[in-house]
């Protein structure tokens, strides 16, 4: 294999579980994958990544990370199609028809906070989560390196209207709750069994009035301290976590639906 | 006010957070606090830190960044001591005196998870923060940042030999828990409201096995999904906010001791 000048930027993502599990998952096009000519200890993909039929080229790990425009590439990267949004649209119906988890979030703009929210909402049952078109970050390479995999799996919508997005889940029964850590109901007296729609405000401003009166009630997760403010991907998690302990053990009759 | 030089890189910390919860808070050496010549939304900090003493110097946004080493200084940066961690060998017999919560770190790596995990604690009631002293990220200012002032309140040591450290915890009454996605028992079917420690493992290797052994018992947070893998900085506001919930609905008498 001869060195090969470094590909267009857009469209690179690296680090060992966005690019495997955008190959397992399969709903995006992989036009070529980079591996690091440095031994690494998951070397063995390269065998695993041969039987694919993906080009592979080896490079440095240098020039790696001029790919990667990062780092933290673990010795491989690959050059990918666009990131596959989910259309609103299509998944309501579908999240209509159960008692779904939704995660909202209104103009968040830390990457590596989108990318935990998406990897506790893909382990912590959440059905999709739902991004603001403007004002907010998108699913970049450095997200899917922090999701660890996850936006390969869990449905990510962008929409440039929240507010009639937050209008449609409620057309479909679900109860939408305003994370706020001055509100007076906490998470754990709400009974969250029922169709689920948290939403999250920006790091800096929070929700926006539009956005907060559209919901149906503010919760809190319950803090004790100084400083009284929780990170937005660690509320995200706390309330899907709680979620999922109410329904494994509040529900009368677990899998019965 | 003229324009100095830059001041050492050395112990300089910025945000708005971490540099007034660290005057807040009054137990670590200021030596001068540095604002951004241009207006921000913060610009009434100015009077705010004039009153406290404090030597003020107005330097360029640019010239903040050089110092902070950082873009995100939010238009303040202070020189400050070393942090003050706490002593282990101090702390030790206060929390032998309750049922405490500390959140024990095996070679934690990534500064803006240490940063989440310290400010988590701080928010969720966690009494100290224990670190190992080697192959870790200590308390830079980095992880300050990402703390949002936590640090400047919460309890953070390191230690040398944190097995010695997790036996004096168990000599205090603490049931030392491992925090494990594989584990059979689960966070919400195990009684947190005794003297808790949640012993959680490095980003890549998770616990060292010496550490893991000396644990009591190894708990989950339940997992749905495909990949199974929350970040250490979300399992870690799981379980404390669990204990949080188990605390304030399980005890017969809040506020009794």
């Amino acid at each position: 294999m001869k060195k090969r000048k470094a590909a267009p930027r857009r469209n690179v993502i690296y680090g060992v579980h966005p690019v495997l599990e955008t190959l397992a998952v399969g709903r995006r096009l992989v036009e070529e994958v980079f591996l690091s000519r440095d031994p690494l200890p998951e070397w063995h993909l390269y065998a695993l990544l041969e039987t694919a039929g993906i080009p592979l080229t080896r490079i440095s790990a240098l020039d790696l990370g001029s790919l990667a425009l990062s780092p933290n590439h673990q010795g491989i990267a690959a050059r990918v199609g666009p990131f596959p949004y989910a259309d609103f649209e299509d998944i309501v119906p579908d999240l209509a028809t159960r008692k779904g988890i939704v995660v909202i979030l209104d103009e968040i703009q830390d990457p590596a906070n989108l990318g935990n929210i998406v990897r506790s909402s893909e382990c912590l049952g959440a059905d999709a989560v739902i991004l603001t078109q403007d004002r907010a970050v998108p699913v970049t390479a450095v997200v899917e390196k922090a999701s660890a995999g996850a936006s390969a799996h869990i449905p990510v919508a962008r929409v440039v209207n929240l507010v009639r997005a937050m209008e449609q889940l409620k057309e479909a029964s679900y109860w939408l709750y305003a994370a706020d850590a001055r509100a007076e109901r906490d998470c754990y007296s709400t009974d969250l069994t029922y169709a689920t729609a948290f939403v999250l405000g920006s790091e800096g401003k929070g929700l926006r009035r539009l956005v907060r009166e559209k919901c149906d009630e503010r919760i809190a997760v319950p803090m004790t301290g100084k400083i009284g403010s929780l990170n937005v991907s660690q509320t995200t998690a706390i309330l899907l976590a709680e979620t999922v302990r109410q329904r494994s053990t509040r529900v009368p009759s677990r899998g019965s639906d």
